[in-house]
């Protein structure tokens, strides 16, 4: 009877209250919205989310985006009554008054996405509708400040505290690992055989973070290989018909690809707490292990070679100098680094470790950087100092090695 | 590997990361707060809230109101930014400028206490930090918007598509059992056999809602016993040495107490959807179930019939006749019932059954309401009626029998 | 913190024996396995049976065939010391003497392998064991009261109430569906998107028996589809892009296909527990369903058409009526069936339903039975009425239907 | 869905079976036995197991021994066909030969045993239904075969590798805490709250081995203490009141009482393999320990002083010198210490360490040894050779202290 269990069962429950609220009740969803958000909803509240729900999964998309005008003009605040209760506020600080403030800046829309959110299942199809809202903004600027508000309450429901890191591996449900496959965003995986080499070798590990809501969907996930010494090709760490090595043989672990799962939670970072707590966990297991890197892209390299009308190196060493310039000198004009992973895994405090040409060789890697990657050093003595330096100083801190890299590319240009 | 035992497992990263962490920052905490919420948070953010959640836990009250000051008085809001952000939004409505308006809204301490929760156990401290709140609230109102702001985190942290139900028996671990005893707030557990009372025999059910982050603590549960008939007596429900029935013969099922055990998420309703899915487990379970009745103090009794110098009656069935029409009668200027559990049940669409002289014996029971207790009955095919004519027209609906005794009553004063 | 939590735990410990012990003693099996009869296994037999049990896997088949001759030949029983012990506890029963004539009777072998058991891991391995056994015991018959004794003691061991039914689905461990693919025996598995077309669909099941020491192993697994009305044709039920239906739509469950796991557990039979359990649970979970059928295989059909030198029919009508009749009359010597099918189904208490032409149009269907298939029907109120008939008198108990058809081709031949 | 969960599950379906068949079939279970060993029982097994097990459970004492008489002397071998069988296999070795004599020297009730162990639940019964028959057995001789029986039938059951060991704490469920207040044997608990004393500090620990058909049974279990430094005195470590320490500061685990739960499993060892398991777990888990002793009692040394005709010494010394040479010299006639507890220890390759006087003044200590105690050391790297010396030589391995003191004693007398 494991919590678990619990919250698979109401999945079951959640299909249950479906077939009993489909058919009765035709009103628009608007006015089932309305009615939810009034006092009657306490009763029957269940009966009108699942409803909305149900009614929202069969929308195209041009009812969603009706959906979203009415979600982000008619449940929006009133300038006066913010104003007005700011006043009151001010004049006389009190419970009252400070509830009536808070009342008036929240626009209505966010109490609806909180009651619709009271059936099983309903996190994952607000995340979904976010996902359907996110695919229309463009367009339809006016919905923004929806967007906004969606993106507020995830802030507060996939809290760190809520979340859970939780192994996947060969003895996973199917249901998990069929997300696997389908969200790796890095090194595609081509079938079950493919992704059984992912897993189920002595010296492969996965982890995902998961909320206790959308317990069979990962919202991140990092797939690690142990290894012996820091490697330098993709294709050798993923290659058919290597031979693995058992985990305490391991003194290396490899950040090799990290997925984001869900669209609808985009801008919500957990990449950090992510590669945190699978260093602590894997410090803990296996003692032996001394160095945590990741093999990762470069996937700004070619584009800004191209910006910058700079002919591509023909040789390794040429592609490991002009990768290394790149990481350690293209910078926006925020002066922090134009390639998006960079920036990522400086500011959670790695260092540029190493570059290595013929990475991988892949048509996406070709395509992107001609095949460099790069290993950032997570070394937990020096992450916080990392850290410190490139969030105030924008101070890109890399190994002596990739220094040099770099400073042979600036004589060669 | 089941998501409860990593969320087990999570605590223990807690105490270690609390261990780590104690020594060595000596700042006070509210330095540590506004450390937290600057950008340095992202990395070491885990470790400031271990630190500041156990600063806190080691406060006595006065440092702790001057931690709530702190929060209220220089996390709050900044009126002129409200106004300023505000005109900006009504002048040129865009994502830029609703998020300028959506953050100055938001006082920094309802951001602060998202950030404390980052860490494995922080919530049920957080639920903790506002029960210490709310009983400084009194000496102190300047606190209240303090305490509005946690309402509204814990409404959403805490809404009802992120609660579980589960089974609460002898089988469930004695660390929640513990809690059962703590916390029965209606007809004490004076001891473990006493609690086996309730919970073991064949005719004895408990429920509990809990919530993945705190998974050791209910937030509420309901004690359940299926019986033949509905009973008319807590005494006789509860009798030592009685002679249980099997499930499959009982053909009501009482809801005799229900007890809710965090007094940091007061004002936070969890009673409605835990009745509504016990009544509908309890359903698919045991289809002989024909009754969904509550076997209910009445508080207010005795103190009505002081305030309106009313005698207490001598005789059974003038007990049952006052208490009849203190039900049906007594309201308040609002125009509801006094009675807190009446306004409770009826709100939740449930009808005034039947009431009985002394039902409850004891001290507690003799003092409010000099034995009288009520049954409730939910019939589901009346919910959302009973439910509607209370909210629309304060009407409380009732048993021809009950109305019968309410009239006797009226005649008899 | 469950039970097969536990149990997955321990095989990691396992593990942890394995490396210890492996490189230490060089001693042959034969004197470790002496050693470990003897009274230092007490303490030390852990480690003993790690070592023989690893050194049995790395054996070739000629050294496994050694072992097995030194189990046969030298844990033998003495037949002097079994005449002895008779005669004594023929002449004085007792305790003592009672002893003596059972540890007489019993080979040490038998202990031998219940001191292998001791590790975690090691009931898989004997299976195994016996596994390498009956593949050489054509060979070498010598060797068959060593499996008498393995079979035994594997009655004992795997004892229906040891095992546990488990549903299989697509929330199961990826490592427990890798075993469903490979153990299929009656229709082939080609890939996980097939697999995930038996399992995913709502009007799809799958259970398997298990054993706790061998949690990741189902013994036997049925494959049961939900359909309304009684299917005729294996190629519509298995249709690649056939519409499902809800569970609580269907009236039949068809068990279409049953798979043995362990060739290591050959004639241990867990078949009608199966069936009858999975009958048990279905009727609970869905009232609705009324039938509960076979789609069955017919094995022995064309050989037995060619042993009585009779041709094949061409109509699906003669179809149908030769394996009518092929099923009612076709015996052995001692008047059961020849069909093995036919002989497991009606011992269980099933009787025969109907016949179908065209029904499994496979490869091998068309090899063996020509493409026709039967439903046999386990109708809860006759079950034990068929048994007994077919058990007492070998009477095979067939719808009106079936009878009929049988008869036409009695009168054709 | 938990394997555990599905063992809960068929307890259920066990009660449902004892519900359909207990009324119906009146014959006595003798002639239901008879049926359940024939051929019939292979369908309805599991009703004819049920419906006799609750006959069983229905039984008095006399019933009882009727029913062991019968399964005694009816199902009992018959020697002629033991020695027809065994000249046969002598005369030409053969699977069917063999397999008639296996058959003809196994008594007719071990099968019966294993056919009524089809049901859920019914392990737990079978095990007390030994219970019943030790308890007759000194009264009524002629039964020890069928006690022989069951005995080798368990042992095979039990077998160390079915068995899985298991933490038992605070979050375990009431119904296992409730066993272990039940069994414990050597220093009673008297109450839940000292239970929580035993069980929730975080300087305690409790393992249970458990049988994963009887799972809310412990087969045995053996608290733990985490100490700094070898504790002399049972008071001390049960002290209420006592400051805990953290586990991580913890240099030695205290072995101090080890209970066995299940009387119907007597002479089935599982202390041994218990007690190596948790050192080995405790190790891995919390490497600062370096010591593991026992804190045991003497039960013994009170007798043999009596034997002995000694005076009890008057000094805390005269009580060490006298325990250490008890436990160091009294022998059996084949060589063996006379106490139970130090046979038990030092066969598992401990040595006696320390003696303490004072150790245990509850009226049992006193009672027993005057209210001394022993440390056994079970270290690691001496445990085979320990064991070696004792099983060959019968050497009693002691630290010098143990020995110096034994010698004064020797000296006095």
């Amino acid at each position: 009877m494991s919590l678990f269990g619990d919250l698979i069962s109401t999945v079951f429950e959640r299909r249950y209250l479906s077939s009993l609220s489909g058919q009765s009740d035709k009103r628009p969803p608007q006015e089932l919205a309305i009615d939810l958000l009034g006092n009657h909803g306490e009763v029957s509240g269940g009966t009108l989310a699942t409803l909305i729900l149900d009614r929202y999964a069969a929308m195209d998309i041009d009812q969603k985006r009706a959906f979203f005008e009415f979600m982000t003009h008619e449940l929006e605040i009133d300038p006066e009554q913010v104003i007005a209760t700011l006043e009151a506020y001010k004049e006389m600080p009190s419970k009252g008054s400070y509830l009536a403030f808070a009342a008036a800046c929240e626009p209505r829309r966010q109490e609806l996405a909180r009651r619709l959110n009271q059936v099983p299942g309903a996190t994952g199809q607000l995340v979904a509708m976010r996902k359907d809202l996110l695919g229309l903004l463009r367009d339809h600027p006016d919905l923004a400040p929806l967007d906004v508000d969606f993106k507020h309450l995830f802030s507060s429901w996939f809290n760190r505290g809520f979340l859970v890191l939780r192994p996947i591996n060969w003895s996973s449900p199917a249901e998990i690992l069929d997300k696997i496959i389908a969200y790796e965003a890095v090194h595609a995986i081509d079938s079950w055989d493919d992704l059984r080499r992912r897993l189920q070798p002595a010296d492969r590990r996965c982890y995902g973070l998961f909320h206790p809501a959308m317990a069979d969907e990962p919202l991140i996930f990092v797939e690690v290989a142990l290894t012996r010494g820091v490697p330098n090709s993709v294709q050798v760490l993923l290659a058919d018909g290597r031979d693995s090595i058992t985990a305490q043989e391991a003194d290396t672990a490899v950040f090799y690809s990290i997925s984001n799962c869900q669209a609808g939670l985009a801008g919500i970072s957990f990449g950090n707490s992510l590669i945190k707590q699978v260093v602590s966990d894997l410090s803990r297991d296996l003692p032996a292990l001394s160095n945590f890197v990741t093999l990762s892209p470069i996937p700004g390299l070619n584009r800004w070679l191209d910006a910058n009308a700079q002919a591509k190196p023909d040789t390794p060493e040429g592609e490991q100098a002009v990768a290394a310039r790149y990481l350690l000198e293209a910078k926006r004009a925020d002066g922090l680094p134009v390639d998006p992973v960079a920036r990522f895994h400086l500011g959670n405090g790695a260092q540029v470790h190493a570059v290595h040409a013929g990475a991988d060789i892949s048509e996406n890697g070709m395509a992107q950087s001609n095949g460099a990657m790069v290993n950032y050093l997570y070394d937990p003595s020096q992450i916080t100092k990392n850290h410190e330096k490139f969030a105030t100083e924008k101070t890109v801190v890399a190994s002596s090695e990739v220094r040099a890299l770099s400073a042979l590319a600036d004589n060669d240009s």
